[in-house]
């Protein structure tokens, strides 16, 4: 399970990595598997790890005073898990997050990261990359959450994450987009019309 | 005007700079003076520049092919006016940025921050920071628009940023909040009846 992670920073940093760093990538990250359903972070505790996953799906999502869940991020293979906010600042999360598969990551600490950082040219530029494309993508979601009509961020999501639409049910679809189950039926319905 | 961005670069770091990188800051770094409405970037255009406001104010929107605005940032003093995406990936923007007062700038091209980064560790460090503190704002900001109510956003901008709210017109607020002035207004009044 190592070696995607392996792909993934020579991937996301254009550097290739040596053994020797591999070793210490490798100290600094321990698998983890989770069961369906269970929690990988529950809202009011510190997100003490990060974990990239090797295998399964995950979501993370809060539950306002009445009740309802609200999904802000869906992951599947090569995507990380974590509360970014509380991950960084140690402060407690808004945020559940559990597996909606049987999934399998590889975890790890903020000062291990941080250590890794220092000392793995790759990393430290594989995290520069990652704060970049995601403030990228943070932005085009907002921007689309504010001036796209339902059905135009169904599209996005299509086009852009194809294989969520494939992996998630469709409750989830529809909370991670912010309509109803009801008005995610009917945008795809009128879809198909539309197609034909 | 450059003695304001000495101090935000020093906060952010929490590195102090010397002379000698002061200099190379400020030859990296050019005024530049905006009119009320004047464009700083424009549909289609590459973002060749990021700015940081020295004094004045902006406002970062996109035109939907009904030509409704929809308002993404505002910015003020010791802000960063800029988009993000295209300045980094240099492809054209989707966005336009005026000024909402007239307003000065120091600007900067990505290619001077690159290098810049390299030379200067307290601006390799407040890069670092301000993604991080920008991916935060973003998820915060993406959460509150699919989980709180309009009245609940007003509050929490208030509650963030309230010098915005003293600076923007209440049509450019409502429309960074994704709400019509209408709805922006009753929400006011709203909150006056429960203050009194």
């Amino acid at each position: 399970m190592y070696e995607s992670l392996r792909q993934y920073i020579t991937e996301y940093s254009s550097l290739s990595i040596s053994e020797e760093e591999f070793s210490l990538i490798k100290e600094a990250f321990k698998p983890k598997r989770l069961r369906k359903r269970q929690y990988f972070l529950q809202e009011g505790d510190v997100c003490k790890y990060t974990g990239f996953i090797t295998k399964g799906s995950m979501r993370q999502y809060s539950v306002d005073t009445a009740g309802n869940e609200h999904i802000v991020k869906l992951s599947i293979e090569n995507w990380w898990a974590g509360d970014y906010e509380s991950f960084v600042m140690l402060t407690p999360s808004k945020y559940n997050i559990d597996a909606v598969e049987d999934t399998e990551l590889l975890i790890t600490t903020n000062e291990a990261i941080q250590e890794l950082r220092s000392r793995v040219p790759a990393i430290s530029k594989m995290i520069q990359v990652m704060d970049q494309r995601g403030m990228i993508a943070g932005q085009r979601r907002m921007h689309a959450s504010i001036s796209l009509s339902a059905e135009e961020r169904y599209l996005e999501l299509e086009n852009i994450y194809p294989a969520l639409l494939q992996r998630f049910p469709q409750t989830m679809i529809a909370s991670y987009l912010g309509i109803t189950p009801e008005t995610l039926s009917r945008i795809r319905k009128q879809l198909v019309t539309k197609k034909v």
